[in-house]
């Protein structure tokens, strides 16, 4: 289906960082990596760029496949190719795996050079600003001054909106999707169940788990669990499980019994077995420390004043973890300081996860947005 | 503020029974007991007798004090004494801890007289028609051929719902609050997280951790916090928490910094200091097992065409654990059927917990219900 219009196969590249990079934690780190894939062709004007930034789980593997797994699609491979809404006959797009990620870019199981052994819990706590300029640094290295547009749905949408208050020059289009202008105390709350989960973990070690040959995949996986559960609209956990039992499965006892039970145990138990858990707590970090408009006095559309971009801002109906209200806060600030903004609550049964569905609609609204956009 | 109209000092009592009690399982308990507490007296015609049930975590003390423990008030002694909804001037109410709880009823701590060790893992998962079952040998025991009301919240209404069902001419009267006639995919799953993170923690030993001298903690403390979260609504945690830092709490690192993280942790810690791991087990099982619609054709109006009870049912309006809607779903059963149903939707913001809560609106629609019900 999505081979007809692949980017095709796509190489990761890397870059190294000899400057040090100064975090909002107040550490430093010295010498630093970024992965990242490109797709499409960067015109001579250098003025069709766009960036996607990922979420909690994502990477820079963002669309096409790898020549030697041609199954490893990338994450959001719906939405990016040659006449896909993001349009790479149109546009050079590329993706990056944050600082503090498990998928190429420095982070906690990267080496200390102050030690000679991986960071573990000793990584410093990254945050949404230090992403957008680590992603600056990228854009410098790529010769790429202004992006046409950033985008990113969850916590992703948070680091498009980030770029147009934090380098307002540098980004034409900020694509804010299934995203909030800050965490709830209930997002707080889920966010630090998961890390606790991890945390308490014996095979955490503090964080340093590498050292100790183990890995706390009983943590990783009850925080992906948990997570699912976010993700997903109650409706349409109804429609696809409901109370349905597994076929042959016991009752009366602790094991699999529902079907629900079922998927959110392999879900765990997947993403338990190659996701990093010291990566995993720093992005929970990211998310709850976000809040742009904190050193605005809290006054979001103060900090959305400096803003030179223009706005397509997208939620999901059944959206229960960034609810379409959460993106009205934004869309209200850019409106009260007269930004240009577009809005649109997208119905859909998905959930948070709505953001990454191939829906006719949501892929139109973006396609139908960027094709006004001038490269 | 309740002692003045508090049922006093009070003492649990217990009771023996012989006769195997036939579980939904297939298993049986030949010898079993349950703690009790009685508040007020009953009356010659034994017509006065109210049963509260309890829900996952609670017990038999659910009003008055212990006398060499004064703050050790009963769960609900905000609704019931003299002169307080439940008005023990009145009425004879019974609270009891459910088989299989933790509070001195037989349940996994007790011995296995098979084995002669605590029955730990290899307690029958009990159900509520179990429950009810258990409950009407108590009431046998106590002389009461009909209670005038069977009282709960939550899984607590679970339990007078089925009473209604079950053992139709024994109850006059039956209050369901904040309950649902069954769970959903998404009540389950919540379930599921809790009942993983207890059965994968190391000290947990298969369910016997009494006889390694452990317990585990960590899995039940995460249970809570995870509980918790669903407690509450998403409109108080914002009021009383909201993004608020700890006083003199660090940043950057994983301690408790926000204070939503704070309350649950701390609450999490409590709960896993004293409750039982498999109790919790088998209590989230009851509620996923919950449905009485099942044996008859998953049709709710047929399951409750058996009932003679008059029924009151109320709801909260921020509860998203059990929401208004699924009151409804009873409350339509039951109009569908001609039964006798009053039905109140409380504004309240304390989400699923109202119940629990001391709301003069909701304490006047179960005083007003309770006044007009014959002794």
């Amino acid at each position: 289906m999505t081979t007809s219009r692949s980017v095709g196969p796509v190489v990761p590249q890397r870059v190294a960082f000899d400057s040090p990079i100064a975090l909002a934690c107040g550490m430093s780190l010295p010498q630093w990596e970024l992965v990242y894939e490109t797709y499409g062709t960067l015109n001579a004007a250098r003025s069709n760029a766009i960036l996607i930034c990922h979420a909690l789980s994502g990477h820079h593997h963002v669309a096409g496949y790898y020549a030697d797994n041609p199954k490893n699609l990338g994450w959001w491979d719906n939405m990016i190719g040659p006449g896909k809404p993001i349009d790479t006959n149109r546009f050079f797009v590329v993706g990056v795996n944050n600082l503090g990620g498990c998928h190429g870019s420095t982070g906690p199981a990267s080496i200390n050079p102050a030690t000679g052994e991986p960071w573990g819990a000793d990584f410093p706590i990254v945050t949404v600003p230090d992403w957008v300029r680590a992603q600056a640094k990228l854009a410098d290295h790529l010769g790429i001054e202004q992006w046409a547009a950033v985008v990113g749905g969850s916590l992703g949408g948070m680091q498009a909106l980030q770029w147009t208050i934090d380098l307002p020059g540098r980004v034409r289009h900020a694509l804010v999707i299934a995203a909030a202008p800050k965490l709830t105390a209930e997002n707080i709350a889920f966010n630090d169940v998961a890390r606790q989960a991890i945390l308490t973990d014996p095979d955490f070690h503090g964080g340093h788990f590498y050292r100790h040959g183990t890995r706390p995949t009983r943590g990783l996986r009850l925080a992906r669990m948990l997570g699912h559960i976010t993700y997903l609209s109650d409706d349409q956990m109804a429609e696809k499980f409901g109370r349905k039992k597994r076929l042959g499965a016991g009752s009366y006892g602790f094991g699999v019994e529902f079907e629900i039970e079922s998927y959110l145990r392999y879900q765990g138990d997947k993403f338990a077995g190659f996701f990093d858990a010291n990566t995993y707590l720093l992005m929970t970090k990211a998310l709850d420390y976000f809040d742009p408009a904190a050193p605005y006095g809290d006054d979001l559309a103060a900090a959305l004043s400096r803003a030179q971009a223009k706005f397509l801002v997208i939620s999901f109906s059944t959206d229960w973890r960034f609810s379409p209200a959460r993106s009205r806060e934004i869309v209200n600030a850019l409106v009260k300081e007269r930004k240009d903004v577009a809005y649109v609550e997208i119905t859909s049964r998905h959930g948070h996860d709505s953001f990454l569905m191939d829906d006719p609609y949501y892929h139109a609204v973006v396609a139908g947005y960027l094709n006004r956009v001038a490269t």
